[in-house]
């Protein structure tokens, strides 16, 4: 299977660790919209090549990874390419999902191709979390929780407010409300109670940190709602002690059976040392599930949801239910 | 969807609390080796049948659950009536997956019927979590641990020595253990270190409770393994206070990204107050993929790794792509 990497940031470098784990996964170019001649990767011998020019791989290709940004890289990206590839996207935009995927199949179906939008972990993983949960425990309640880890729209948040160089913020799960989670209680929990904001920032010299302080905790959306503290720090204390990426969550499904006197908790938990190189693990197996439905004919967008685990596998289906099941 | 059930014991009870729970199973009838006439069930107006006519509604249930014993009963149930019926069952001797999926695919694809295999949690949501702990991450290691909670078996064990009246064993993982798995040590674990076996015995009067011990120690398989304890207790003690159905388990897989320096950590973690019913669940949601598969014609036997996961669901496609991912 030939892979090409569209974008070659800290996800496209994560998917080419990725395909040296996965000996059936082969990475064919790397495309940016740098100069080329100004990129250099981690694989011999593999052309990296200016993104206007993808066209010319239209047939040197089996699957596409898209890494560009949700914001306003992959709405037009992913579709666009739909057109000449099979593609895999990792968009995380949860609200935009139904729009993004309509644009996807949309493109995919037309030019007969298999295309899977929103990989990754959350969404992703903790999607597939989310679904099994429910169809298991259809009287019941879900919780994701996400963190410790940094959150990258909330350090970027904090990061265009006057007088700040530079900033890192942690999205820190609230332990007591997981234990009552955990222990069956069913909680009804506000944004508060869930997550705790835990802000560091370096201060652009003589600016009014108190003003700054005061900005990040009012801001709506992002902070208000939340307990969060802030930290002034030094930018070689950033640079030291918060240059981690690391990241993880939790997905909780409780429910009952029986008449209701039958409680059960269903507990899904990553801890991740790097964020990027594990969305790229999960974006390459079900890279190698799109690969495997386009030879089938499957064209169209699909989701985690549409894909049958064991063509995730690098591995026989009958060596999976021997040792697997 | 029309569901039988096969079998009308803990399982065949759960099967038909788990159809209330979702309004778009109906129960058609449940079957039974014992004189129906003997057999009272918890929904009304629902026939109980004598196993030896359940041909007298071939095409009267939409999908058969079979609700047997793995040891003797689902290796000839299933292909049995997977010869007449779609058919999903809960075979969980591990070692014998594989021949009795071969029975069971050939039977079916010759009827042209759907059948499903080793559904449940363990084998069935674990094996789910352990083939995708295996996708995303290649190189890693999988731990999976049982309980707290009764082992059917290993109790059975112990009822068959010389002098027990009655017994439990609880299968309880070892924290410690877990723990190192947890924070990413990789551990290489002797079944010892795993699991402690806590048995509790009622002998009969004037029995040699050393004797029996010992004997429960020394056990080769079930105990000798295993740092065991042994506790005497009254038939009372035994009733009120070992009448307990709980179950659940962890599946653990912990890999590498990059070039080694980045370790994850996934956990999934099952906490059941009812063994049965869990398992009751999981079956329920199968069984709807089951009859969906057959109606597409997609015929032979299944595994939990063939399911595309949104097929589970009593949920449009487009909801869970909207609400879930």
């Amino acid at each position: 299977m030939k892979i090409g990497i569209y974008g070659y940031g800290n996800l496209g470098r994560g998917i080419e660790n990725a395909i040296k784990q996965n000996d059936d996964l082969e990475l064919a170019a790397v495309f940016t919209r740098r100069d080329p001649a100004t990129v250099s990767i981690n694989t011999e011998g593999v052309p990296v090549v200016k993104a206007d020019n993808v066209l010319d791989y239209k047939d040197r290709i089996d699957v596409m990874v898209i890494c560009g940004g949700s914001a306003t890289d992959l709405p037009v990206q992913t579709p666009k390419l739909a057109e000449h590839f099979n593609v895999i996207d990792s968009f995380d935009t949860h609200a935009n999902i139904p729009l993004h995927y309509k644009n996807v199949d949309e493109a995919a179906k037309a030019s007969g191709h298999t295309a899977l939008i929103s990989c990754g972990w959350d969404p992703g993983m903790f999607s597939l979390m989310r679904l099994y949960g429910n169809a298991v425990l259809p009287d019941g309640k879900d919780y994701t929780f996400w963190g410790p880890g940094v959150s990258q729209g909330h350090s970027d948040a904090i990061r265009r407010i006057k007088g700040v160089k530079d900033a890192r913020q942690y999205t820190i799960p609230v332990e007591s409300a997981m234990e009552r989670v955990r222990n069956g209680k069913d909680p009804e929990l506000t944004t508060r109670e869930k997550h705790i904001r835990d802000c560091y920032v370096v201060a652009e010299e003589g600016a009014d940190l108190e003003r700054i302080e005061k900005e990040i905790k009012e801001m709506p959306n992002y902070f208000s709602d939340y307990d969060t503290t802030v930290t002034f720090i030094t930018a070689e204390e950033m640079k030291e002690k918060h240059s981690r990426i690391n990241h993880g969550g939790y997905v909780f499904r409780s429910g009952k059976t029986g008449n209701g006197e039958n409680k059960h908790v269903i507990e899904y938990r990553l801890d991740l040392d790097s964020n990027p190189e594990f969305t790229s693990s999960v974006i390459a197996a079900f890279a190698r599930a799109v690969y495997r439905l386009s030879l089938k004919g499957d064209h169209g967008c699909k989701t985690v949801f549409d894909i049958p685990p064991v063509l995730l596998m690098n591995r026989d289906r009958e060596d999976c239910i021997a040792h697997l099941l």
